[in-house]
């Protein structure tokens, strides 16, 4: 059950197409321009997810990431996007610790959030149980905690998206994450096909939401096949719009293999392959050939939001 | 200052020879046995450090270790200890969150342990702090509750012993030290020199009380003229009595560099010359050639506190 709901979210992310012109326009780019965010999630996982997404960075062709507060490694990225103030560091909301035996706890702990640990007081393994038993109030308390403490590193937060698709879960959820938007005056990942993913209304998505034309996210298929077959694709294909590709970049190192341990899926290979194909002179090339723009969050933050 | 506390801990540890010939004489050894625990501290901080620490126990002459249970790679060693059930696991109280990207936070969380965190959370980087801040009610709910995920993971806790000697710094800690042993039934690590170290008065032991005779550590001088050294004339020179060798055995990976990032004491080369060490031939050659045998505090605990 677990996986099915991963796998949703990553599946249903990518499927539909919304006529969100006005995002596009709103951001001073003609109708014809392909605009893309090549965004790096899970920072802050694990040292090597740091080390690779840093080198996909500086040496690739990421221009944006998102960081994991409650996990072991925060502090190391959050000190590297403080000291690259332009860099493009949102937060990755997290509302579970996935991983087998490596573990992390909610920045609040146990007082405001009861709900949200599971009898070892480590956020929840899976999003059943999130989708089950997390009292939405709590929720939001532990996700300002996180907002609040990433402020309080000196990183200069651009947006906010969420680990594991936990908050497109129930309608209560969504509006927590669209209320922390709106409070921080931060950008929220949003696509229509997320909302369809969760069977949520697309009567959540206001006038004024910032909805993404396609997110794209590699499903377990499409490593089966090799990842770089289906980066080649999206970018081969990307029409015009303001679209997503979502990655884990990650050297494959022996923490990482044993944090990932069991899930080959997302696992150490899988994220190294994604750092290898971002760093990479054919993707360089693939953007440049397919006349592809870079985005960033903080673009759209400062120029729409702020 | 912080630096002056660590090292006095481990200096101290080291400086008195005591006269317990009880211990040895209850345990049933002659007069003239040269008993010794081998012992890893430090197991779940990192995955390089239950790696390491898993080799040193099955191919070297670790024979007792414990295990810091608010550490992110907890879980993974419990379950090892779990698998493991003769080996000999104790919990190595925790206090300190002390270096300084990778960090962690205490198992209670906020509720019941104000003055063990620091304002992002985490458990305090040094022990001046958890002098003159932490409250011993806090201390002992934070430690039970590390003790008791322990064993609510399986784990056949043999011993407790204190992480940086922080229940060493006051009378009251070191009293939560010792009430620890007694509800839970577990011999505790103490030596008369741990006490002296910190200025404890010695009538803070009773009759009752298990205190080996020599606790080793190395020191930052031993380092610096080699670990190897160090520990040879450890074991070349030990005198008949009940004695512990404490250590940190573990790989130097890319994960441990940068965890023990800017502490060359106590760091990732020093804890793989550790390794190096205790999973060497000469290692082994010395304990034979100086009739050493081994002790674990699972003996102890079976023998004197059960």
């Amino acid at each position: 059950m677990k996986r099915k709901y991963i796998f949703l979210f990553f599946t249903f992310m990518g499927l539909s197409i919304s006529a969100q012109k006005t995002l596009q326009e709103r951001l001073g780019y003609p109708k014809t321009a392909k605009l893309l965010i090549i965004h790096a999630d899970d920072l802050g996982m694990a040292h090597a997810q740091n080390s690779g997404s840093i080198l996909a960075m500086e040496k690739g062709s990421v221009n944006s990431a998102s960081l994991m507060v409650p996990c072991p490694w925060f502090s190391e990225i959050a000190a590297y996007a403080k000291d690259h103030p332009y860099g493009d560091f949102g937060i990755h909301l997290t509302l579970n610790s996935e991983w087998k035996y490596y573990k992390w706890r909610p920045v609040l702990g146990t007082e405001d959030g009861r709900t949200l640990i599971d009898e070892s007081g480590f956020l929840h393994e899976n999003l059943e149980i999130i989708d089950r038993n997390a009292n939405a109030a709590e929720v939001e308390n532990e996700l300002r905690a996180q907002i609040d403490l990433a402020l309080s590193k000196g990183v200069d937060v651009t947006h906010l998206d969420t680990h594991m698709g936990a908050l497109f879960l129930n309608p209560d959820l969504f509006q927590v994450y669209k209320r922390l938007g709106k409070k921080y005056k931060l950008p929220v990942l949003l696509s229509k096909a997320a909302l369809e993913n969760y069977g949520l209304s697309p009567d959540l998505l206001e006038e004024s939401d910032l909805v993404l034309d396609r997110v794209f996210t590699a499903e377990p298929k499409d490593y089966q096949s090799g990842l770089a077959t289906y980066y080649t694709k999206v970018l081969q294909k990307l029409q015009p719009g303001v679209h997503a590709i979502l990655l884990h970049t990650a050297h494959l190192t022996d923490e990482l293999e044993s944090a990932t341990i069991e899930h080959e899926d997302y696992g150490a290979k899988w994220r190294q392959q994604d750092l290898d194909f971002f760093t990479s002179e054919k993707c360089k090339n693939l953007l440049k050939e397919n006349n592809i723009q870079l985005l960033t969050w903080r673009e759209i933050r400062d120029k729409l939001v702020r």
